[in-house]
């Protein structure tokens, strides 16, 4: 039958046991190898319970959740493994409970996206480890170092958002990034100290122009309002939902940007390009971190060990119209 | 135990068996009375197959789907559901083959959103009938009367968006909706056809201003221009994505949004308060259209017979900046 469906007969047996080692393309000829020879499919209910692979994600309404949310499910199904979906809700289904959801369903291993795991927290995670659940996450909020970890390159995105920014002549430049102890927010904080301490600008020049807000635009928008008032004339943000946010916040105080005031991003996100004004941001490359955490994932499933450190991956500046020169007219 | 428990007998064994009609939080208490009285828990391997339910979306990109996603998971997980996202790939695993590997699950149930459930095609359509599974489909393309459907009342939405552009003086308008065949965009274009027959404007002047184009940006830029070639000082779209792709088509002449043509959008989609310009659209009610079908697979889910046919839920015109009075300068 193997030979008639033209796989090896280790591959046969394993499309047969619903394993997911085989892409859903052989395990169809396998199947309908089968057909043809007159052998009855295997029952629908033997196919494996550790298919299931549970997306966690904080929510779908920042809009890199979804992309990330769609290139590792559409990369799952590719496989044949089957993406679980769990969201924060806003009345109270919290990270907790989904793992005890998807380890209640035997899943075969999870994608943390985001805050998500650290939110989950640490009995939780550690739950997880001591019944050898294969791990990633993608942009974790901790340091997490014993779970394989796929992070973009923050201190580098910071960086290029302010050579583009003094190269434009801005000199009084702020930070506006997620909550105190986010790692990725400490690590773009790192960058943009060092940014600065290698000019040798003194730390009281710059420290009032960093604010720490929860992601959402809202806290963006009060965060960057207090920035400005201590002088930026530009600020570096951590999300792209902060980033619109900071717009906002600038147009509440008669601020034009880019006229009066330079914001970028951090995600390139959907529809940044259609924003007003479009958003210059660093683009995080999705598709290539989700390649990255499906090759990490099916490692561990096969039992092999992942690397839990890995070369952050690299932004890039996308420029549009959010950045400009610095304004001449005196600023309060 | 029930009584330890504080729940009926009835409840207390639907809690051991995992079943979906008991809540996570009445089955945690259970569980706990059983610690307590000392009895060991039942094996997590027992959980029911069928507390797996299928969520379709096209894909994540269009900001509606991750909104309808997101509300959709949430009211699962709440109730101790588990929700599989399937989405389509770029390259190529279609609808046909998330509805095979959700049938090879044994899903309990399966909510398409959009066009998905016309995409998967007739075969895998009837293939879930057969079998029973009970199937929810929001905003569905097609007719297929034999499923619940949840809709968006897209004929009331055009006639909103109708009397808010006529009342600011538009005589000329235009619509760009969905492709040909595309059941919500047929009852845009006969509700449109319809506001039009009543104020007695023959149908050659509006029909040259009635564009369908693929839900895409992209494909929205060219069929606009074309609309705004023909005339049209306005258009109602059939989604927000078409929206903005109209807003660029009108760019792409030189022409300004609201200045020289009012837009209007459909959905509200994430963002559209933050784009240029704000766009003047058609809020779903997607919190209610996610209950209503939640309410209509629970019932499916408990062996009653859920209504195929579903009132429409009404949209909200929400106004914002992409909307303006008819320019008086001539043009072409």
């Amino acid at each position: 039958m193997a030979r008639f469906a033209g796989v090896s007969q280790v591959t046969a047996r394993r499309a047969l046991e619903g394993s997911s080692l085989v892409a859903p393309a052989t395990r169809e000829r396998v199947l309908r190898a089968l057909d043809v020879l007159g052998v009855p499919r295997p029952p629908a209910q033997d196919t494996d319970r550790s298919l299931l692979i549970g997306v966690v994600v904080p929510d779908l309404k920042n809009p890199v959740f979804p992309a990330f949310a769609e290139a590792i499910s559409s990369r799952l199904n590719k496989r044949g493994l089957v993406p679980v979906l769990c969201t924060r809700t806003s009345d109270g289904v919290s990270e907790a409970n989904y793992i005890e959801m998807l380890l209640a369903q035997n899943v075969g291993g999870i994608v943390f996206i985001g805050s998500s795991y650290a939110d989950a927290g640490p009995v939780q995670g550690s739950a997880l480890r001591d019944r050898g659940v294969p791990l990633v996450l993608i942009n974790p909020a901790d340091e997490n170092a014993d779970a394989v970890q796929i992070s973009a390159d923050d201190a580098d995105a910071v960086h290029q958002a302010l050579t583009h920014l003094t190269g434009m002549g801005h000199e009084r430049i702020g930070l506006l990034v997620g909550p105190v102890g986010h790692v990725p927010s400490a690590r773009k904080l790192a960058a943009f100290a060092a940014f600065f301490k290698a000019r040798q600008v003194p730390s009281e020049d710059w420290m009032p122009l960093v604010g720490h807000a929860l992601f959402s635009m809202e806290a963006g928008v009060l965060t960057a309002g207090r920035i400005l008032r201590n002088g930026a004339t530009a600020i570096v943000c951590g999300s792209d939902e902060l980033a619109l946010g900071a717009v906002r916040g600038a147009r509440r105080q008669g601020l034009e940007v880019p006229g009066d005031v330079s914001v970028t991003g951090f995600d390139d996100s959907l529809l940044m390009g259609a924003v007003d004004p479009p958003l210059t941001t660093c683009r995080q490359p999705v598709e290539r971190m989700a390649d990255a955490a499906m090759e990490a994932l099916v490692m561990q499933m096969q039992g092999q060990r992942a690397e839990p450190g890995v070369t952050p991956f690299q932004t890039q500046l996308i420029v549009r119209n959010s950045t400009g020169r610095p304004a001449h007219r005196p600023r309060s």
